[in-house]
Parts: structure tokens; sequence; C-alpha cells
């Protein structure tokens, strides 16, 4: 292809900065012990990960030891609502009532699914909570929901199709309220991925027990993730063998992985205020645009409680898969949705959730910023929309 | 550290190949997309996951849709034990017995452990079948413990701490033969990690319906791993979410340690007899020359039935730990067994096995070599272990 081509996709992945690769590079042919062994080799490969593992503390304002290492945020995910709910059945007297989890009705896939999951095999039951047009969690549906056999809940911090932020602190408050006045507790869960680059993550801020985070939408290599767990939060793991992470997942450390991780969660803490404000004013200026010059197009979700980086529109009398596809040709990489569910034809569950029809739903695009977007690709994709929603608008005959 | 440090400790992870290192390289910061999009950044990364399952494919000798790409070998251990044990459950009609599995008392820690955790949930009963004094399971052994509920046996292909080979086809065979006379088959999976370097893994061949195999220990990169699958195994995923991988593994693909992983297969199919040929001579040098000039030394488990990589030790009057310590002072790398319960002190549950003492246990060390082994090194290593275990039996007095 000889055009430059324009990436517009970061929340579905990003690019790994050149300084995360420098820092991992070693790992693969000179310092590739296995951190599990206690030799020279090992040691050198386990310090690596000791300093990753570090890294991470200080980026969520935890201890080291609360850091577990996974293989991206679909096990982080699958891991705090299965280990958490497994862990409370455990512990509960048989034959008492079934554990309750609370989340939103436009989590992440894995967490859907893995609510589903325990619902199907008869072991939790599950209160999937709407969201606002405004695609944010009402403070008080969550407040309402919690009963007496509530173990979890489980809500976004940002939602990776819209961008909307989730109010977690506040979400915390009442959870740390109810717990003052009841025995077993309620544990926390937000899924912070798409949060990392933008937001603060402490997790005694946000008064969450359990966080998920993800290395490869911030600047990091993929197959590699991390739960952090506050002490004392019951879990119980889900991959059985070896004892690595504490205990609490087996397997060998993926050690290149897990230093980029590390590395990329120190330059996102640093560059955080910069990157926020830049790639705020870009997603200014072309949601600008693209709201002046052409007609008929809505920004889905809160316009101001949202990430500076997504941006979700419904585009009236055009497909999405026909956008998107328009917009390829030309070289420009955009999304429908979540990037997992691609390849699924169905209408997103999160755009379903803040009331799109079937209709607006397949009309709607998510176009995704990132540190490496410059003006000139922002300008050039809205040029190239316009022409694009011309041409399809002109052969649907609109 | 000026010395030239030596690494003999192959079956605990390897150094990632350079051709390897350079098929991923691309795919960090230039190929960055993330398969599942379909825009154009999301194809060059699938093509290159396809290329990768095409070359997995021809290695196991299955089709591409036979291929799910893991985290590594725990997750594909996992996934094999709990996931057809739960597709069984579900598929018997309630109130039958429990699946029944078979396996033997020295497999990978994350095999026996997923098997104590069915067991704990009472969702499986599971015969530890024992292995004999030579290391190899007793193919009449498996026979014998066939029963009317078993749904899965599982053999590992190598063992990983004393290198003995088992009688996978026989088992093969045997298991072929149980289900042409019965309605629910039995499942026939093996842990294959340690022999992908050096024995024939066609899953036709070994007559297997599940195959785990993992990149770090074929000089591919740490966090990735693979179960092949037959056509029409039963199997529930275990990891909710996305329908990556046939809908049997959810998460974003990690794309550069995928291509590894291909690579890193294509090139051990190529250099196996090679590197079979080399390593086994070098072995077989070093192992005489420590049998020859270090007095009260015994190799453990079968002369025959072996992989060229692995020797494991048990040395009169000494400690392992203190062994490995020694040479690793000298820069020498061994281990006294897994690198995954490395720190653990309790004597190996693969020596107890083969009806080794707790005493003869804690005076063993396995010396694994790989393609990277030269003459040299090995003739270091057993001048090297000649001091020190004359330095620690003096020590200890004997």
């Amino acid at each position: 292809m000889a055009k430059k081509r324009i990436y517009l996709d970061y929340a579905s992945t990003t690019p790994v900065d050149p300084r995360v690769f420098s820092a991992i590079k070693p790992y693969f042919s000179v310092k590739f012990g296995n951190p599990s062994s206690i030799h020279s080799f090992g040691r050198e490969a386990g310090e690596a990960v000791e300093k990753a593992r570090h890294q991470a503390a200080d980026f969520f304002g935890c201890d080291q030891s609360e850091i577990i290492f996974t293989s991206g945020a679909s096990e982080s995910n699958n891991l705090a609502v299965k280990g958490t709910t497994i862990a409370r059945i455990s512990h509960s007297s048989q034959g008492k009532t079934k554990p309750h989890i609370i989340t939103t009705q436009f989590e992440h896939s894995c967490v859907l699914a893995s609510c589903k999951k325990l619902e199907q095999q008869g072991m939790a039951e599950v209160t999937y909570l709407p969201v606002g047009k405004d695609g944010v969690v009402k403070i008080l549906d969550v407040k309402k929901s919690i009963k007496k056999n509530t173990a979890l809940v489980s809500v976004m911090y940002a939602n990776n199709e819209i961008g909307t932020i989730q109010p977690i602190r506040e979400i915390g408050k009442i959870i740390k309220k109810e717990n003052s006045e009841r025995g077993e507790k309620i544990i926390f869960h937000t899924d912070a991925v798409q949060a990392v680059n933008y937001l603060d993550c402490k997790i005694d801020n946000l008064g969450v027990d359990l966080l998920t985070a993800s290395a490869h939408k911030i600047y990091g290599p993929k197959g590699v993730g991390l739960l952090a767990v506050r002490k004392n939060t019951p879990m119980k793991r889900i991959q059985d063998g070896g004892g690595q992470e504490f205990g609490m997942r087996a397997g060998t450390l993926n050690v290149a992985g897990i230093v980029g991780f590390g590395e990329a969660l120190e330059i996102a803490e640093k560059e955080r205020p910069r990157n926020f404000k830049i790639v705020e004013k870009l997603k200014g200026h072309m949601v600008g645009r693209i709201l002046e010059e052409i007609q008929g197009v809505k920004l889905n979700g809160s316009k101001t409680k949202r990430l500076p980086g997504i941006a979700n529109f419904t585009v009236r009398d055009v497909e999405g898969e026909g956008l998107l596809l328009g917009l390829d040709l030309e070289g420009i990489a955009v999304s429908t949705g979540s990037a997992c569910s691609a390849a699924d034809l169905r209408p997103s569950h999160v755009l379903a959730a803040i009331g799109l029809s079937e209709e607006e739903s397949h009309g709607s695009l998510r176009v995704s910023l990132g540190k490496y977007t410059t003006k000139q690709e922002a300008d050039i994709f809205v040029d190239t929309l316009k022409k694009v929603v011309d041409r399809l608008r002109m052969i649907a005959g609109k």
C-alpha cells in the first residue's frame, strides 16, 4: 500500500511504544531464564518480573503482593468474577442462598459471559443493571440492587465502545458503607482496561478490591494483563498447577510481556496529563468538524463523562459496516464496536444498553484516538468520512 | 559476571531462537493490529496468526481448526482436563455416575492440580496410576483401570524431570479398541511439552484426541501454548468472553507470541533429526563421564526410553540444593526438578513416584541440554560437578 495508513482504533489495541520494546527485547534470547528457577538465569528473570510488579504496584497504589499477572484482561475478568464467587460458595456454609452478583448490561463480554456461566451452573444469581441513555450507570441503581447475599459488584471504569466513564468512586463509597454493616463483605471489582491511559487508577482512591488492566491497550504487548487484588479479598484461583503469582495463577511467567507491561504503566503514569490534553483536544477538533460538516450524525453517550480517546457516532442512513469498509479502502482503520466481537453481526450490546435501536446501532462507528494520532490524521479522517458517507448515502438513494 | 555462564536447564525454559525473534519483531510496533478487527491492520495480524496456525497444524498433523492457542501449557492442561470433564457432565443425564479420569502420579503439577480440583468439587473421580521404577507407565495398568465411566485418560508424552518417554501410541491403541465398544468415548490427552523438540507428535500417529504444547520449551517465547483438539472432541471452554479460537478460548490473541510459536514449531520439525543426534551424543558423553568419574552417582529412570535432552541423577551423600547452589556459584545453571516448584522444598512427586526415598530425592539433580549446548560446556560442567561434589562431601565428612 503506497498511501500511509491511518490507525484510529486505539481502543481495540495499540502499537507497542518503542521504549517498551527496548525494555522487553533482552528477555527473549539473552535474559531468557524461567523466574521460578533459583539459579542466576532464573534470578535475573525474576528480578525483572519484580521490577515490573513494583511499577504496577506504584501505578495502582498498592503493594507488590497485590498484583497478579495474567495472560490478559479476559483472564483477569474471568478470575475476578468466578474466583470470588467460588470463594464465597466454599466459605459460606452449605444450603445458604447463592451469591448475588451485580454488574451492568454493557460490561465487556468476558465479564458478562463469566456471569452467565455462573448462572447456568447454578452457582450465582446476577443482576444486570441498565445503563442511562448517557452511557453512565446510575449510582442509585447499584444501591437499590444490593441484597443480603450480594457478594460481588463488577462495574467497568470506562466503556470500551462509547468511552463513557462510570462513577466508580461513588459506587465504592456506597459499598464501603454497606460493608460496615455486614459480616460477609461485598467485593467491588472494576474492569479498568480502557481507563488506564487517562484516569486515576489508584485502588484506594477508587475504593475497589479488584481491578483489571491489560498491557496491549496502553502501548504494551498483547498476551499480558493483571488483576490488582486488595489484601484479604477472598478469591480462589481458576488456573491450577504450580504456585506462581502467590498461588493465584499457575503457569510459567511471560517475562518479556510482564516487563513490557511494567514499563508501559510507568510511561502511562508519567505522560498521562500530556496525553490526556493532546488526545482530548484532537478528539474535540475531530468531533466538532464531524458534527458540523456531516449531516445526520449523532455522538453516542455522555458529552462530558467520557474518555478523551473514544468517540462513537451514529450516522443516519448508512451501515457502520459499509462505513468501516469504505474507510478501510482509503487506508483508515476504525471499528463498529469491540474488536472481540467484530465478526459478530448482531447489534452491539453496549449500544442496545444505551437505548439505540437496531438500525441506529448498525449505523454506528467507533473512532478511537491515541497518543500517536496527529491533527493531520484526524483531518484526513474527517475529509474521507465525508466522502464515504456521501457515497454510501448516494448508493442508498438517501 | 566475567566468566561465561553455562545453561543446562533447557527443560525449564529455552532461549528464543534468533530466527524466531526476527519473525516476531514486526508484530509489536509495526504490524500491531488486533486479529479480531476487520480493517487492514487487523487483517495483517490475523493472517500472521493463521500462518502460525498452519505451521502448528502441519507439525501436529491436524487441521488448522484443530489448533487452539492458549497462554501456555498450564492453561492448555487445565482446559484439557477440566473442559472435557465439564463437557461430559453437561452431556450425561443427571444422576449418572461421575466421570472417571485416569492419569499418572508423575504428571506435571498443572494436570495433577486440575484433577485434584475436580475431585474436591465432586465433579470427577480420578485414578492416579503408579509409575515403574524405570519412570515408565505400564500399559497394562492403564488398561486395567478403565471403567464404564472413564471419560479421560491423560498421560504425558515425556516426563519433565527425568525425561522418560511414555508409551503413548500403545495407550492410544488400547483406548481406540475400548472406544469401538462403547457409546460415550474415552478422550485421550497427552501433555507433549517436553517431547515436541525430539519426538514425532502427529496426533494421528499417537492416537490422541488432545495434545498440549508450549512455545518456551522449544526456543519460542514464553506466554503462549496450544491445545490440539481433534474434531468432535467434546470440550467446554474455561475462559469465557469473546468468540476467539473457535469459541474455545476468549481473549485478544497474543499475535507476536503465536507467530513465534509457529516459527519455532517449523524450525523444530526441520531440525529434529539433527538436534536429536547432537544432543543425544552430548548427553551420552556427559552421562558417561559423570558415572565413570564421580562415585556414588545413579541415573534415574529408564536408560533407553528417554529424551535426549534430560538426565536426572541422584548423588549419594549430598543435597541437590547444595549442588545446585555450588554449581550456580560457578556460573552453571541446572535444577533439582521442575522449575514450577523450585521454591517448594518438598521432595519431587516425580522422584517419589519412581520409588526414590526422600533422602535420594533430596540428593537429585536434573541436567537438561539443548541445541545450543556445546561439548566444551558439557565438559566444564562435569569438571565443576566433580569439584562441587567433592567439596560438599568433605563438608559433610563423607
